[in-house]
């Protein structure tokens, strides 16, 4: 199909207007990247960068919006398979796959045996088993999956169905899936994929339960890929998003497998069944692993979240609607309600890159504290990172769907890059623990904590018990004014002040924290009753410990470094839009705490304010956050603003409108379906059609 | 593929635990809905379902989550073909197709003709113009669309770009679309289908600018369905949803038509060029239309969250997860926050259908006054409907997001039949008015009849002006206990009297009304920057509408009808949720209107009492909603409780796990892209593959 090319051109063009907006940056962009994305990753992303622009055939994803899913995994396993040769020919290494496949920003159906697989074998693999399985794995000689979850359960693990009976006669396990509901379910890189899975099952040795434990399962033939005897293996469907993903069923009747393939590390089943486990678990193994893997999706959430905002914030600079007659319309993100949708968001992000920054160095202290075999901060990490996963995830997803309803119409089209994304988005506020489980863990730490410290019981020293610590005020050491530091000041105060604004999230974190130790200690509340405000709770606790973070980022810069004064406004921002989110959690701070009428409404108005700031920098702020167009996919983010060229160029590739192809597809709905509808009287009348 | 059969059965089996649940119910089920569908709806729906039911082949909509876009078209096409012939067959008339769709719950590429297209000629046309077009396209001899919004406008249609100029040499009009963006973008029923577009345009005639008018423009060829010259015409590519409408783009190069197909009802260009309107224009025109347009939504959705809600309850009832030792499992919906989540919803969806039978008699009447010439309704009509359109469908639209969430992982797999719902609902919070742009038309309404009431100028009577007057007291008729009736009652008193509730939720619409109001007129905000507290003010008073009719709907009922009780409760919830929504609404009330600490918290706690009592009923409850598996399209939702039965019998029909062209897609994926990277060393060395 032709498009008329004798049109008017826009005036002003949308190039040009995101241009000025470029001309209005206060800091220098180039730093700010590599405050906030690091040069290291950088230097990866440009690597990757090469990589996929080298070889557009392979790695253009401009069509994918235009896939089946049967084209979309076909396009991932061809993808697939040219890594695998740069790997070979060392043009890239493992460390390279993750960028790659940032940037292509979907799932490789090879993901979960380098991301669960591998890591499984990694810890729970004893030495000659990592020789069998690990290496090649890592060699993708073999290639497996994680098969924890069943048709039946998800959550509660401890009741999955799947057995592995010791078989002492032969020296064997057997695996079985006695119930439909025990057929494991939702596997990636089981369905088309994999060779092997490791498999979560209950064990029974003598006919004594031991309990779960992984054990590694051949399930398709090295030499045909058929399903091995007693295996039954398929893809489980399509999926909301996720489709290169092939998520698998798996059902065992009766297959054997060595003894020698349970993963022996922290259990062992002796030739004549003989049980026994090593003296000192180190508990990294069940929190450590679960830690990293949410701090890894909290880091992750910020880098996605980043594509979203970029593409809100070019689009909503350059769509004009409405405004001054006579003068250009105005860029929607000119009125208050657009940047009051935007521009949080795009703080959020900032502080959420910063967050995880930090994060992940606190991980890393911990990670070298349990190696010279000190626990003390794990249990905080633990809590912590429950409610991090808990917050970027949803504030993620929810931004990104904030971000697709701001850009109008045109956010449903697929073009605007925001639906795939948001798809493939979703599971991340399920899998790694539910996020409204994860809040009752999170709120459980918290209230133990605090009710620890009441009694006086001596509590490790962190981030969240110095917090409680520090309001309870135990023994009164410390004065009113020193605690409540926003009293007396009027709203323009506490918000100019960064350490008064996160007093004020602490102290309403710690405060909801006391009234629910209270019901449950004193009134005896029930745990399953308290999951409705422990979902406030970890909120409230997750946006302090946010804030908290991003302003050490922060801090990291010299104070007269250019960059600060803007992620001041956008720390502000942040702090501001957790505080007014629902002002009863400020109303209801009870004496020496409490906040005046005047200064929850001040707050409010600082809040509007400190968005219209942000507003002049957005797209500087937004091309700081490196985000290529390749990784965009996105009529209405480029960074070039012609958003209403590549629009129309993109509908003209639209299958049902190419040349040819397109064209038989219309003449024959045309004559199959419309056609004899249009002409029935003519057709009746024996008139020729 | 074949599953195993000798699987041990579940016990209790989920239908066992689904049929238990449904002896609970305290009220008569088919009176129940009948009350909330009516008769007449459910005869409709009982047609319509034996229609479908007849012809599998075509209304089969099980295989839907496995089709690309295109065959998802032309399964949509096929059974608008089939629909067709059933009309002309008399065995329907045109009132069944809707129930038919709804479903099919998916558009026919047909829809904007019956609903667009046709309506503006009826409303529109004259005389001639509706027997040259109205008559062929009820017939369906030619198909129309309506295309109004341009890629560059939609929000603001003032600045379309299309013209339409009399040429009076010729007699015609020639329309042209000057730039890209001025390009009609969005058209439903264009892409593919239409034969006839009804062009918003820009009139011009004899060099001045008439303003924006409706003209029929024939666009594809009535002899083969070709593009007419000077017409670009194409579909705009995949959508996240709403993928069976072929909304396309339209440029015009100079294209003529005849003077003739300018809708003539309220302009009249003569031969000489003389433009002329008639003197009386009716407002229903400009206003009634779009009312009745978003009252359908608001009707609809309710209709809408019913399928959401029947999925997650009966899904929730009979999920096990997690419980004591020696006990089956406990059902999710048994947890409080799962509970939490899921009942509100429910009771939102019984307000929404009520609220809309209250809604739709109003409109009535309000059309029945206007048909007398008497308009004093139509101003609230039009600020109701837009706040109304704005709740239900957001309400709706996170509402079934909710409900996916709440059913865990197998939420996300296409089978719950919730996610190609979430996505083809999604247009509804941004076509008819996008909701933020709606919230700032009914904000105004309420401050500037707030304004007009303190200035003691005579303002229409009608339930809005009611609450305002009520509550600003003028002259201090009413004591502050005859309007502050929740003050010195326990939360239990206040929750336990719904007039109180009814009472409170208007004083808080009305109390933020006063606020914005203060603001605007006394301290000179600008409306821009009012926009903000704008969609608080239109979320609050819209609570309060649905509220009060449902109130309504509900007092149809005798007062000892059987169905009351759980109604009330079900009243009670929403008010309730919408109270506890953001206590700080409740805190900033003022003076003799303020509510205590503990009242508010008191309406929390009273809230989750009320919720539990609903779940007992939850599922009789979506049993009365009357949506029949062929609509609710899932495994998780299905009537019978055969939950995993039919999960894994859809699954097994995945097009990857079928026997014989499966089998040939996965032996093609392993050969051309699995095999090589598991055997690459092996074919190094030259061993065979
Ligand atoms: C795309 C995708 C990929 C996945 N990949 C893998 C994989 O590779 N390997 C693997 O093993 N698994 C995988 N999973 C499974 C995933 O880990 C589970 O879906 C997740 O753990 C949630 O469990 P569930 O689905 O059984 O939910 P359920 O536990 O059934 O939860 C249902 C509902 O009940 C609620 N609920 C449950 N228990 C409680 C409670 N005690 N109190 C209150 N509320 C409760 C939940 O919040 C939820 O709303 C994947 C899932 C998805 C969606
Ligand atoms: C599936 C679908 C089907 C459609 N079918 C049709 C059809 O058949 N015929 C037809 O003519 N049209 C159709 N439309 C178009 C639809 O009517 C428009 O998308 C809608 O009116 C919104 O306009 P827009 O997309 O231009 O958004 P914009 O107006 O560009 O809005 C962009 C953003 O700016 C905000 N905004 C805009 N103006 C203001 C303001 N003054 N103050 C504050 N914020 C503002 C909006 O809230 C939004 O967030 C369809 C759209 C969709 C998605």
């Amino acid at each position: 199909m032709k498009f008329p090319t004798n049109l008017q051109k826009m005036v002003p063009h949308t190039t040009e207007t995101l241009n000025n907006e470029r001309k209005k940056a206060n800091f220098p962009i180039r730093d700010m990247e590599s405050f906030m994305n690091g040069e290291k990753n950088i230097k990866l992303q440009e690597k990757a960068l090469k990589i996929i622009r080298a070889d557009p055939e392979i790695f253009d994803q401009r069509n994918i919006y235009f896939m089946s899913r049967n084209e979309k995994l076909e396009h991932s396993l061809r993808q697939e398979k040219k890594v695998q040769e740069l790997l070979r020919e060392k043009k890239i290494d493992a460390n390279d796959i993750s960028h790659i496949y940032s940037l292509l920003d979907w799932p490789s159906p090879f993901d979960l045996s380098r991301g669960m697989f591998i890591p499984t074998l990694e810890q729970q693999g004893t030495d000659e088993q990592k020789e069998a399985f690990l290496k090649p794995a890592k060699e993708y000689k073999i290639i497996g999956c994680y098969a924890q979850t069943e048709m039946g359960h998800g959550s509660n693990i401890r009741s999955l169905e799947t057995t592995a009976t010791f078989i002492e006669e032969t020296d064997e396990f057997q695996i079985n899936s006695p119930t439909l509901t025990s057929t494991k379910w939702w596997i990636g890189s089981l369905g088309i994929v994999s060779t092997h899975a490791c498999v979560m099952a209950q064990l029974y040795v003598k006919g004594k339960h031991i309990g779960l434990f992984p054990i590694v399962v051949p399930i398709r033939s090295m030499i045909d890929h058929k399903p091995l005897p007693g295996v039954t293996v398929g893809d489980i469907g399509p999926k909301l998003g996720y489709n290169t993903m092939d998520n698998g069923f798996l059902n065992f009747n009766k297959v054997r497998v060595p003894r020698f393939n349970l993963l022996q590390k922290y259990i062992t089943v002796t030739r004549n069944g003989t049980v026994s486990r090593p003296a000192n678990i180190n508990p990294r193994i069940t929190y450590g692993t679960m830690v990293f893997v949410r701090a890894n999706i909290a880091a992750n959430m910020g880098r996605q979240l980043a594509k979203g905002i970029t593409i809100a914030v070019r689009y909503t600079s350059v769509r004009r609607q409405f405004g001054e007659s006579g003068q250009p319309e105005t860029p929607v993100l000119d009125y208050s309600i657009v940047q009051y949708r935007v521009i949080p968001l795009l703080a959020k992000t900032y502080a959420m890159i910063g967050m995880s920054q930090e994060f992940f160095s606190e991980y890393e202290k911990t990670a070298a504290l349990i190696d010279v075999g000190d626990f003390s901060k794990l249990k905080e990490m633990h809590a912590v990172s429950c409610g991090l996963k808990r917050w970027s995830s949803e504030t993620t997803l929810y931004g990104v769907d904030t971000c697709r309803h701001v850009c109008g119409g045109h956010g449903f089209s697929m073009f605007s890059g925001l639906n795939e994304f948001f798809n493939g988005l979703y599971p991340n506020i399920i899998w790694e623990g539910d996020n409204y489980v994860l809040a009752k863990q999170t709120a459980s730490y918290l209230v133990k904590s605090a009710h620890a410290l009441r009694q006086r019981e001596s509590v490790e020293v962190n981030d969240t018990t110095d917090m409680i610590r520090h309001f309870m005020n135990i023994d009164n050491q410390l004065t009113p004014q020193q605690l409540f530091t926003w009293s007396g000041k009027s709203a323009q105060q506490i918000a100019g002040d960064n350490s008064v604004l996160l007093d004020l999230l602490s102290l309403r974190a710690v405060s909801m924290v006391h009234d629910l130790a209270v019901k449950i200690y004193r009134k005896g509340q029930s745990w399953d009753d308290s999951s409705v405000p422990s979902q406030g709770i970890a909120t409230a606790h997750s946006e302090y410990i946010v804030c908290l973070y991003f302003s050490r980022h922060i801090k990291k810069l010299s104070s007269n470094s250019p960059l600060r004064p803007i992620l001041d406004i956008l720390f502000k921002i942040t702090a501001l839009s957790f505080l007014t989110r629902n002002t009863g959690e400020l109303y209801s701070l009870r004496n020496e705490a409490a906040l005046t009428r005047a200064q929850i409404n001040g707050l409010e108005s600082e809040y509007i304010e400190y968005i219209k700031i942000a507003r002049e920098q957005a797209v500087p702020l937004v091309d700081a956050l490196g985000v290529p167009d390749e990784k965009l996919n996105s009529s209405l983010g480029r960074y070039d603003g012609n958003v209403y060229e590549d629009y129309m160029a993109r509908a003209l590739n639209e299958p049902l409108n190419r040349d040819g192809t397109g064209d038989e597809i219309r003449k024959r709905f045309y004559q199959q379906y419309i056609g004899p509808t249009l002409h029935h009287n003519e057709a009746q009348s024996g008139a020729k059609l």
